[in-house]
């Protein structure tokens, strides 16, 4: 991702920040939160992301974001009832699609409990063909781009 | 429901029934699967028994049955990687509702691990105004609706 | 519950509250929160609050409370980026059990958009079997008991 | 993976595998399954393999599998009330550790709906600290381990 291993991600490595609360049916018969609710935690993120900047909206924004590949390296157990501080800065901006990267922090501790990424590629929502980002929709995102190389 | 009390309802008291695996992810921290999941087991097996009859489908039946009301009693505990047998009637066909019965079992037992029901209210896809149930939905129905007094 | 019509309860009418943002994955295809989720929010709030309280806890409380019935009226549709303001108050406080009455409200709108219970049986962590609440665990929960009459 | 890209992939690829009903609540508002949920589909075949070979159970086996890493490649929706055929094979057996490669197949369609892998590692139960595959574990897994050359 950014050239450091996934343990040394920081949260000053993102951009955009929002707290998710586990919830209870969150943690499985170990008794930690389970590995696939990781993912509703960065699907969650991304999408809130992308509300707030007014790229996809529902019901009816021209374009939507499908997810075509999403991966997570798992650091440590997260219990109910930790809130997850979900960390996203976009790790590639295309012409067609956007790799978020997250970071999954816990508890003001400074290694991440989760490091992943979610690539979208935009597609119309009527045809689900795949469609250009539009310049306001680039735009609206820029800050978020990190400098670091592509992985 | 039926008259008799939540723990004496058999499959016979039912009129469709199918099966359903649970899913790693249904169990909670105390290892059994959590209470809310039960409640998807209510609305897949609804769902999947209305697709089945076409009473609705995706993604562009007229009307569409939303739930207003649902309750589940929990007789018993469900473990990974039992299969629950949902076993579905109709208690009450309205004009332009349907409460649907529904109760769980496993492992060949007689005794349900869970009763409840569900109250579906038939609306117009888009305007989600509600609308009366056509005769074909009705008809599509009626072997399923139980001879049992209403709640 | 209390006397009134559930879509006449009011944030007034509980004793405790916390807010539950709603996650992407909670949307089903009709667009709104999926009625399956409104009781993970009902039971998140409920856990968070007796966790808050001290009367049980992750991995080792002595005791544990399972949901032996539960029901959700619904009103209105929630959709995502909304927050559910999840508001709780005790309807029962039995022996060996607890009826939880959560009200569900969103964007500062008066009425709710679901209200339902949540009723618990303590039991024995390790044997399962009911046990009597303590006086701690009683005394830790008095403030919340409605003084409205039981259902 | 396997040396041929992820649409490429075929059931005879696989080794073992186990049908997977879609749940109404696995749909998003987009109408289609959400991507997390694919991967409570993987974890669920591969826990149900392990189970069904022995290598772990509920509640009490020595060791557990923690989920370390996990990515899906998605190369189709999924709609309720399809079947997901789940396949999976182990593409790497190491010392404490298993790398599961899963496959999803719908409707007899040749081409996989979804590509990923889980990645386990096995610690004690109890103390959380990663321990060694018993020859026991390995040899009920070996007809699994797939004869491509590792990821």
């Amino acid at each position: 991702m950014t050239g450091h291993a996934a343990r040394d991600e920081r949260r000053d490595d993102y951009r955009w920040r929002i707290d998710i609360p586990t919830r209870w049916a969150d943690g499985d018969p170990y008794g930690h939160a389970n590995n696939v609710v990781y993912y509703s935690w960065f699907d969650t993120a991304v999408t809130r992301m992308l509300f707030e900047r007014g790229v996809i909206w529902l019901p009816d924004s021209p374009s939507i974001g499908l997810c075509v590949e999403s991966k997570c390296e798992f650091l440590a157990p997260v219990e109910f009832p930790q809130t997850i501080e979900a960390c996203v800065r976009i790790g590639r901006m295309g012409g067609k699609s956007l790799r978020f990267e997250i970071g999954l922090f816990v508890d003001g501790r400074e290694a991440p409990v989760a490091v992943g990424y979610f690539v979208h590629v935009y597609v119309d929502r009527a045809t689900r063909v795949p469609c250009a980002l539009t310049d306001d929709q680039k735009a609206s995102l820029l800050d978020l781009v990190a400098e670091v190389s592509p992985a």
